[in-house]
């Protein structure tokens, strides 16, 4: 195996990528709402050696639910139900900076951490829906800079209270009736613009330190917060050069910081149609696409641009200009218009291409031209590795890991089995040391 | 079977109800981190045909770490881990009304009783405490009063979110590609003093309808919301008397609220010492009892009474008069106090008679003498069952499923098999129909 590792998460969207995939007839519409359907998948995904499975979320009602299944279970609870039945496979779960509390949130993952083993990663999202907003309270979704400064301080928080155990300070000692030495858990007594924290937390450090943060920002201010404390980036890159772009845009922000950008993971999205022939493949893409109600993809890009579905007409280009919304979702609002225009395609031909609402980049193919796809851009370092996100789960995830990733095996790209049991060592991430170890270890050289 | 039955849960104290049971050479110091612990005593409970286990909850360090395990885990996690592992046992996780979102909330319990079937319950509290206060940014405690009333609109909003989807609102039809109805699925619309929530939740109606809903309130202002919303008390009670009048008042006052307070389910607290014979008991007792270190107990107390450490003398009663502290767990400070003045005790014997932290009535004896109390209670109406805080975990439960459970069960008190899967099966609870299909079948018929 070369020095670089590739590395793979699922992305576990319920029944699958695609909004026909629960239609298939070995498809069991319930998967959403079945913590033994992640269970599954989780365990497949853990045969296959991935690195983790990933949870989206959002705490509304946002997508199209009579037309498809979406993301209802909160994701730690999932996951905590799958951290029982695995032994390996990391598990990240998402949860938004705006509207829960940061106590809260450095707790619940911290508790999944120890839980899995020390298997826990948290993908910080800002949550940009009307939707939401509506119910915490909110008359209308904040302003974009406002959620991205409020994220910064909000992870800085869940860092601090995830440091705020040392490693030793747990004693046990029964014969001295000393469990904990309090010396070694920190308040850490932050004061910002946006939250007060006094801490320490409740809960020590797990096997792994703390949990792994992920982002998936790919605006201006998203891409700046990733550089600042992302360790692994869900990003989106329909080709070759946008994803190479954005790997050398997010580690040069990274510099600024002070950080290693090489360090970040970088986790482009990849749906995969998978046959055993090119014909077999594309027959699958077909059957998945007509089974998708046109009025469902229509709502969801007119949601994605967040324009009137009136105003998008089958056969013509998508309306132009199209300027960016205040609050759209950047990333997801950018990869469709420049999808559309790099190809000069009618309505029509952008949501054949979106699969109905994917959204993220489409692979179709056998499973030796998925293979050589995953190996140039991992090469032409576009990506360390992917989100996958299988067209139907759990079958397209099983074929995925019973044809492709043997081929990655064979050419050395991708690990045999796995060499740790953290979600960290997966990575390849450093176990990062209580920064008030540090402080300790510092003032006692100096 | 009498037409009346007995409920029993364990309080699942992480190593037990002694600040000393850590330190017994057959427990686990690590027992509050680790979430195979908590599972081994789920199952014992599950073998025993117990309804629930019950987590409690502080969002912040508040015990004295230092001498003793505490509640570190977050509950609905740790839960979510025991649901994978179990079948029948109910699951109740504390959560705070202050340190939440109502829609949060909402959703972690509905997502962990789909994920176990039917066997979540929430216990609501207000959380008093300064330390948690500080972690989520406020100077100090919210005023008593104020509390309350945030926890009744609270709970109101999670009770509505948990009804927003009609038990048939699911449709998942393959070939119309209907997936969900969504005309039965209802916005909550809620605008309060407190919080506004539009709803609807993103989670669909689990087997047992909703989770239950339980409350701990000792004061007027919790007796009051629990008569309120509850389905299920925990409460502190030193004497039959002290219970009964409890339930006597909280079924008036539920009556007022025009609910049958005869369906609530009152459960005291009741820590359990067990031994072949009464010696053999007593001397579990004296162990538990000289391994709480003296500062320890004495913390604890001043804690309880919210009062300084010096102004307690050990050989000396309490000091008099006690008022009240506005913030402070009135339960416990009342129970305290209770049995302080009941019995003319000194510090010394009252630290003795709370077992060093334990606050709850201790039982002391054999399995017989056990049985024999838990009916004296059960016939006086002074109690439904029991909120049972073993002594030592997993240990102190064991011997109570094994030698405890089997004459209950031979008195005809006790099930002898789990009659039904969901927690208010259980409980004996009916399964709440949607309040937004009533109102549809009431204009239906009007």
């Amino acid at each position: 195996m070369s020095s670089r590792h590739l590395h793979l998460n699922v992305n576990l969207l319920h029944s699958g990528v695609y909004a026909s995939a629960w239609r298939l007839p070995d498809s069991d519409p319930r998967a959403c709402f079945d913590a033994g359907h992640y269970v599954r998948v989780a365990r497949i995904a853990e045969r296959g050696k991935l690195d983790a499975i990933f949870l989206a979320d959002t705490p509304a009602v946002t997508d199209r639910i009579d037309y498809r299944p979406f993301q209802s279970m909160e994701p730690t609870i999932v996951l905590a139900t799958v951290a029982a039945s695995t032994s390996h496979i990391g598990l990240i779960a998402t949860a938004s900076t705006t509207y829960n509390e940061p106590y809260n949130i450095a707790r619940r993952f911290a508790t999944l951490d120890l839980a899995s083993g020390g298997r826990a990663g948290w993908n910080a999202v800002t949550t940009a829906d009307a939707a939401s907003s509506r119910n915490f309270g909110l008359p209308g979704v904040l302003e974009h800079k406002a959620r991205y400064d409020r994220a910064k301080e909000f992870a800085e928080i869940v860092h601090a209270l995830w440091d705020s155990w040392e490693d030793d300070a747990f004693v046990g000692d029964k014969a001295t009736a000393r469990f904990v030495d309090t010396s070694k858990v920190h308040p850490i007594a932050h004061r910002g613009p946006y939250y007060s924290v006094a801490g320490p937390l409740n809960v020590p450090r797990s096997p792994q330190g703390r949990p792994v943060t992920v982002q998936a920002g790919g605006s201006n201010d998203g891409r700046d917060l990733a550089a600042a404390q992302a360790e692994a980036v869900f990003t989106l890159a329909q080709t070759i050069d946008e994803g190479a772009a954005y790997a050398r845009d997010l580690r040069t922000r990274a510099a600024a910081y002070s950080r290693s950008g090489e360090s970040i993971v970088i986790l482009p999205g990849l749906a995969t149609v998978i046959g055993s022939t090119e014909a077999e493949a594309k027959r699958r893409q077909d059957e998945l696409w007509e089974l998708v109600p046109i009025e469902y993809s229509l709502a969801r890009l007119a949601s994605t641009l967040q324009i009137d579905p009136a105003q998008l007409e089958l056969d013509k280009p998508l309306p132009d200009p199209l300027p960016l919304p205040a609050n759209a979702n950047h990333t997801m609002f950018q990869g469709t218009v420049n999808l559309a225009r790099r190809g000069n395609l009618t309505v029509r031909q952008l949501l054949r291409a979106l699969g109905g609402g994917v959204g993220h980049r489409i692979i179709v193919g056998t499973p030796e031209h998925i293979a050589d796809d995953i190996e140039a851009w991992f090469r032409a370092g576009a990506a360390d590795g992917f989100n996958l996100m299988p067209d139907v789960l759990p079958t397209g995830l099983e074929v995925f890991v019973d044809t492709v990733v043997p081929i990655l095996q064979k050419r050395g790209l991708f690990r045999k089995d796995y060499s740790g049991s953290t979600l960290r060592d997966h990575f390849g991430l450093p176990r990062p040391p209580s920064r008030f170890a540090t402080q300790v270890a510092a003032a006692a050289s100096a």
